[in-house]
């Protein structure tokens, strides 16, 4: 096996700021990804010996600070000088998101934009005065939550003040169990929030214990703010649902003044502003508190259970049939095409197991077959009818029950697969997603039409699966791994990937949502009129264009010109 | 028995246009019912010999047309002269809701406000020239869809044009069973809708049977467009969802330009343009086009339970219990109060019943106990667990298990309650609704500071339920019946009972709508930041102001303004 590096990275370093996840975790590939890679790749032992661009060296942000002087001395006063940072090391983390891009500029010492002062918010009432300071003397704000943005969402495109939300704002204000809802701090990170519900009893004197039902795979280095702001969808939200149905109301602080939206469970008094709010990615305002739906925690109910289908056609069948079938839905819900089925027998160690021998015997071919994972929860009774009528329906389309096994073994992992990053990048093996929205009727399609594009490029491994599911379709994941020697192969892959998406009928993101990234591709998806809507209420809320400007949403930058903004 | 109108309305006739549903549809107060009013009204049977202002004269418009000949005949070479009406009749009856005070006043022979003419569109491209037409020309555009709005949401304030969706736009356009949705024209109204959806194999040739899942009291004189324009929930919506969320896409014709918002069931990809324009009310633009989740049609799967709470405390905690305790939800939910009880026991003849007997021999009260109606819908097993789980609930509270037979009394009447009131009416009697959103915590002080306002009034009826159940919270549905003698009384009453809603704590509307009635809370209930968002999307799609202008969500007039316009 390759020497993986198994140190935390250098305090102060690049690859402190673009590793991901807990300094001193890691994830390595098992001893079967790293022969699928070296078969893949051609490569052989001698192309892991040695490292490339670990991105050791300390952290130089390269940008002047355009800010004048007083205008940082009165950001320090409305904050205290305690919270208000210029230094390059804080400039250059709170720039950085989570893109394949980032980690490969930042190990090759490239900062591509930085703030010019990163200042910490101690409550709502700085953010006023912060916005209304920045709004009268047009300097662009940007919002860091948790940094897991995989679309230069947090970019400082135009330069300005970026706001960390997590240093203050992130606590639990107030449980309200009659409601079943939680006022909470935007800056919140997910194991903190989830802690706090599943410890209700002792954490807040509460009469149960709650789950906030929200898992992304980012989970312990996003924030609540952050998963409305961008849309998220948990590992469980085929259940619990996603970020935006999870907000029952909201408070924000734009230029055009607060807004604290109601907290009905329901109403009708024309267009909803909280659902107007969803999603905006920074570019109306900043999310200062929210209301949560939270649910009864209840994980002695869980069910666990994975089906192997003889193909991908009978387990998209299935899995249609689930959402449909009026029983309530799993709250874990995955299938896996046959390319990442087989990965995953591999990263679980499935793979050559009894399990495996028995599939085999039984039929189910390797690169044919398909993997389904799920999970019930809820009231006992539910979640043991959602896994008798799961089951039922696999059995129909022909599949083979394999125990909850493989889930148990998913679930160990399901937070630590983006730890693989570092070490494939090390040796200059890219991995990266994209991922889209589908309607049922167009899922085939679209997964032969993206999958036909990436396989194109010769030696690349392309992984998919459906994850959130809805009686009216579901979403598409591409994971792909590849070895390339150059960024700009890197971008324009990408980009290939995603025009396929737009082309073959797939939303534009499903839960990643479109940062800066995907703003180029927005106004074509939604088409002018709808973009313009956007548009409007970009005017209305932030005439001056100084929240999350240069790019975001597509709102104020034509074509690809984000990436070029000075 | 007092000598209640057993005829249709005489052809052209005021009261043909005011009476609720089928002209040959009638629902007398039964015998319970009429001893009821006698004593709270403090009546005879002298009081019920003599009709009053039944609105049999031929209607008369009053109004001038302001619109030009010009005008008109470019209109009529858009949709043709079969289509385009200038008669008073066609005049008044498409410039009339069902509020009561719009049939009061037409009893009286008062034609508040008229359109200048009606016109029936024939598709999207009549549309699409009529606003593009009136946009040139500063013409006020009305949309009539099935005509039971309650808050003057039709009502054309400014004279112009109105539009007739129903007669041509009322079709299902096509049924995608791979997705569970279906694409309809909003003329549609709900009998055709639902009979076509049940009935699919026979009517569009495919392999299942479905339901829409929306069955608002209002369900056979209410349009498709309509449900979703004004933000509807139909009575088993704890189950189906709201209009809100029945709702995947919308097809708008807007003087900004057409807009067709994407299908995708979730997505991420900014403020989502088509919850953007749900519950606009034809303010910002025309609904040409919808589509909408459908669900199996399953009826052999439904289970039908009633109980009886000791008292309304119960009722509401037991309620709450069934929302929060993830086994899914019944679909028909509904909880009455004291007072409704004690009515609905007359009205259902369960009164002086066995069951009756039984209960009071239990020790459960006349104007303590609580009724409490629910079925569940859905695959077999599911329904039977929420039924089993609602019981295991509804026990704890210390209900007693009343059997199916009140449900099924109550579904026999579920659309036809509103006929009552032509009945009422003639003898002087008024009885309306007011309704309201309404979490949790704050259910009981809402519920006391509204009917503690309407009883102190002397002699007024005042029965209340919640029948729209979240885990958040609920509705609150007041009825009050009364005996007025001038229309002036009951419109103070009735602004009194808004100013309640508000002031407790209640959203302006749950399900229906704001129109120009409640217009004037509008600012107070979002707050001013809120409304000039709504205003903000009001000026892009319609810089004009010709889209249901004059006091609709109160967008474009101040205060009580909206009666005033001439």
């Amino acid at each position: 096996m390759p020497d993986w590096i198994e140190e935390p990275p250098i305090p102060g370093s690049y690859r402190s700021i673009f590793k991901w996840g807990a300094p001193d975790a890691f994830k390595h590939p098992n001893k079967r990804l790293y022969k699928l890679m070296k078969e893949t790749f051609n490569l052989t032992e001698n192309d892991f010996l040695k490292r490339h661009n670990e991105g050791n060296e300390p952290v130089r942000c390269g940008h002047k600070i355009g800010l004048s002087k007083s205008h940082i001395s009165a950001l320090t006063r409305i904050v205290g000088p305690d919270n208000v940072s210029t230094d390059d090391y804080s400039r250059v983390k709170y720039a950085s998101g989570k893109t394949a891009e980032e980690a490969i500029k930042l190990r090759n010492g490239i900062v591509d934009r930085a703030a010019d002062v990163v200042v910490h918010p101690r409550g709502k009432d700085d953010v006023q005065k912060i916005v209304a300071y920045c709004n009268r003397n047009r300097i662009p704000i940007y919002v860091y939550g948790g940094g897991s943005s995989v679309n230069f969402g947090l970019r400082p495109s135009k330069r300005g003040v970026t706001l960390v939300m997590s240093k203050y704002m992130n606590a639990i204000i107030e449980l309200n169990e009659a409601n079943q809802t939680v006022r909470v701090q935007p800056g919140m990170l997910g194991p903190a929030y989830e802690e706090m519900l599943n410890s209700a009893p002792e954490n807040l004197g509460a009469k149960r214990r709650y789950t906030g039902g929200h898992f992304p795979q980012s989970f312990e280095y996003s924030s609540v703010g952050g998963w409305v702001a961008t849309l998220g969808s948990g590992q469980s939200s085929s259940y619990y649902g996603d970020a935006y149905t999870l907000v029952i109301s909201q408070e924000y602080v734009t230029p055009a003044g607060a807004i604290a939206t109601l907290g009905y469970p329901a109403t009708a008094t024309g267009p909803k502003i909280n659902d107007i709010m969803k999603g905006n990615e920074g570019s109306y305002g900043i999310l200062v508190e929210l209301t949560m739906k939270i649910y009864r925690y209840m994980p002695e109910n869980r069910k666990r259970f994975a089906y192997m289908f003889p193909t991908w056609d009978a387990a998209v069948e299935a899995s249609r049939e689930i959402t449909q079938g009026e029983f309530g839905m799993p709250a874990v819900f995955r299938i896996s095409d046959q390319e990442e089925t087989d990965v995953a027998l591999k990263l679980y160690g499935i793979e050559g197991t009894i399990i495996d021998a028995f599939m085999r015997i039984r039929g189910f071919k390797p690169l044919q077959r398909c993997l389904f994972l799920g999970t019930a929860e809820g009231e006992k009774n539910f979640a043991r009818n959602v896994k008798r009528q799961v089951k039922k329906i696999c059995k129909k389309f022909g599949a083979l029950y394999i125990t909850g096994y493989p889930v148990t073994q998913w679930e160990h992992g399901r937070y630590t697969d983006p730890y693989l990053r570092e070490d494939l990048q090390d040796y200059g093996i890219m991995i990266d997603t994209l991922e889209t929205g589908v309607t049922w009727d167009n899922i085939h399609h679209l997964h032969k039409g993206v999958r036909e594009f990436i396989k194109k490029r010769p030696r690349t491994i392309c992984m998919t699966h459906a994850s959130h599911f809805y009686p009216q379709g579901t979403n598409l994941y591409f994971i792909f791994i590849a070895k390339m020697k150059h960024i700009r192969e890197y971008i324009a892959f990408q980009d290939g990937i995603i025009d396929r998406i737009n082309r073959y009928g797939g939303s534009l993101s499903h839960h990643h949502g479109v940062g800066k990234m995907l703003g180029p591709w927005m106004e074509k998806h939604l088409g002018r009129n709808q973009m313009e809507v956007l548009r409007a209420l970009k005017r209305h809320f932030d005439p001056n264009n100084i929240m999350n400007p240069g790019g975001q949403l597509g709102l104020d930058v034509r074509g690809k010109d984000w990436r070029k903004i000075k």
